[in-house]
């Protein structure tokens, strides 16, 4: 075979970052227990996972399932092979996270207007002239910032965003003293025409800066998306174990990809994660325990692409009987 | 933008074909009432959709919620543009077809010997040597004669299909008669790799065969294998109104890809369906009630993908106050 699907080769390899403790948990209505969340971070961290994103530095008020997050920090073990990271609002939660002395700190603001006064309160100018305080802040500290821009490509209130707007964003993300930058499509609007010009551009902007997609599945477009990033040349991932974390304003629909299904994908296009798939899929059927309901994860039901069961002893003697060369 | 996500570029327009009274309704508890079945594909006849595949005609023992063949496609009102379809599984079938005047058949076997086995108690050979005399009988009749290949990827006994095994079954297939061909990953177990290798070869070989795939969102990857079967060319797909039919083995795990998703997502690659996109998931979101369960289609719950709703009125406030150029 000498044509391909894709119009340039794929990335050898894909990083993925989890984020169900921290994207997946703060939306359940059931507090998750410290010591649950300890010992999934735990056996997480021995998956081949790049980052973890462990919990936020956010009010308790706010996310009440994330008010532990300096004792999750604390308790956890680390793998100095993966990146422990902690989701920040503002400069409280950045003099918490230097406490906790995370790795990386994620900041968050949302390419729409709109989205970002319902999200954090404050207006996109307002959340840029902070991002610059809370880089002064860090420096020095060792501790890495990632920005994530989201409602990167629609906004449930603005709706669809203009590409251009997103690559002005990103810009100033990078003067604002931002090193890695996750490109988020967090109510799930994006389709993969959209994603793929987004990031191609970016990647042919900025071939040096390394760049995450954050996708959620709400529309059912998730892993189409990935194929969309991968195509444009985006090796790195956030994913959620099982699916978890709800659409808040949609009932029913889903949240972030799941991760078991990002990396079970991924392996059939013979690309690398470097994650163990079989753990992933052991430690994703744990989670309908802990939070009480069912996940939106479909491997950890269906079971990996090469699974396979036996036939019912009556099928194996028909079977038998019929495809016997000399049937009795 | 003068690179593309694809090697190739996609068909300029996408027929879709609707299973949702057969495939979806086969495998539900609750009988649906031969009413509600007929007037669900009424509504369904008027989207633009390309063929509706409306029943089977298999024993109501096998399949209780399709006893009523007969009945809905007498009740039906057909549109000249639609292509309405029966599943028969064998010559009792298809004479109970041509009484119905079906415009078309569609003749099922697995590639895989102990799926089909499992399916349909035959060996492929059994099968293709019916579809022969099928083919005698329906000659003359008008009837058109689809052949679908279920597990052409992977079989949930068998494992993963080499592509040569469906290459040389579709052979065999267009010399027994059938005109037109169904490629089906019945149990969602291919990659998009795997889909456009084979897709990609079909095309190639057979240029002027119509070709449809039929595909299962049992580990997620659904609609990232449409990605891949539009980037082969492939311009047909089935697929269930709200996702509906499930997985048998895999309790919770979705079947069929959902019709509406399906359509939304190939809009956003500014490729034609023809159908009404806000028709199939108001037509959809009456599937709950009709089935007594949600089903796993995700645009139905999370709206279209530019969809918008007001910002509150707290939050408008907000919005004017911070953002007046001259704030009171």
């Amino acid at each position: 075979m000498n044509i391909s699907l894709f119009a340039s080769p794929l990335p050898q390899a894909v990083r993925v970052n989890e984020v169900v403790t921290r994207d997946g948990f703060q939306s359940e209505d059931r507090f998750v227990p410290t010591t649950d969340k300890v010992a999934m971070i735990d056996r997480l961290s021995n998956l081949g996972l790049h980052k973890i994103e462990v919990t936020s530095f956010v009010s308790p008020k706010a996310i009440p399932n994330l008010s532990d997050a300096a004792e999750v920090m604390q308790q956890i073990t680390r793998n100095p092979a993966v990146t422990y990271v902690a989701l920040i609002p503002n400069e409280k939660g950045a003099a918490r996270a230097v406490e906790s002395q995370v790795d990386e700190v994620n900041l968050v603001m949302s390419l729409s207007e709109d989205h970002n006064l319902s999200n954090m309160r404050m207006t996109c100018a307002e959340s840029l002239a902070q991002f610059e305080r809370i880089v002064q802040q860090l420096s020095g500290t060792g501790i890495r910032i990632n920005g994530s821009l989201a409602t990167s490509f629609g906004c449930p209130f603005a709706g669809l965003q203009p590409q251009q707007k997103a690559l002005d964003m990103v810009a100033r993300y990078l003067d604002s003293g931002i090193e890695t930058i996750t490109i988020a499509d967090t109510t799930g609007m994006a389709g993969p025409k959209q994603v793929f010009e987004l990031c191609h551009d970016l990647r042919q902007r900025y071939p040096s800066v390394d760049f995450t997609l954050h996708l959620h599945n709400t529309r059912g477009m998730g892993l189409a998306n990935v194929m969309a990033g991968l195509a444009a040349g985006i090796d790195q991932y956030d994913a959620s174990l099982g699916g978890l974390g709800g659409c808040p304003y949609a009932p029913g629909a889903t949240g972030n990809i799941c991760t078991e299904d990002l990396v079970q994908m991924i392996e059939t296009l013979a690309v690398d994660t470097h994650v163990d798939l079989n753990g992933l899929v052991e430690l994703s059927r744990t989670l309908p325990a802990l939070v009480g309901h069912e996940t939106p994860g479909q491997v950890s039901k269906a079971g990996l692409c090469d699974e396979t069961r036996p036939l019912s002893a009556n099928l194996q003697a028909l079977k038998e009987a019929k495809l016997s060369p000399h049937p009795i």
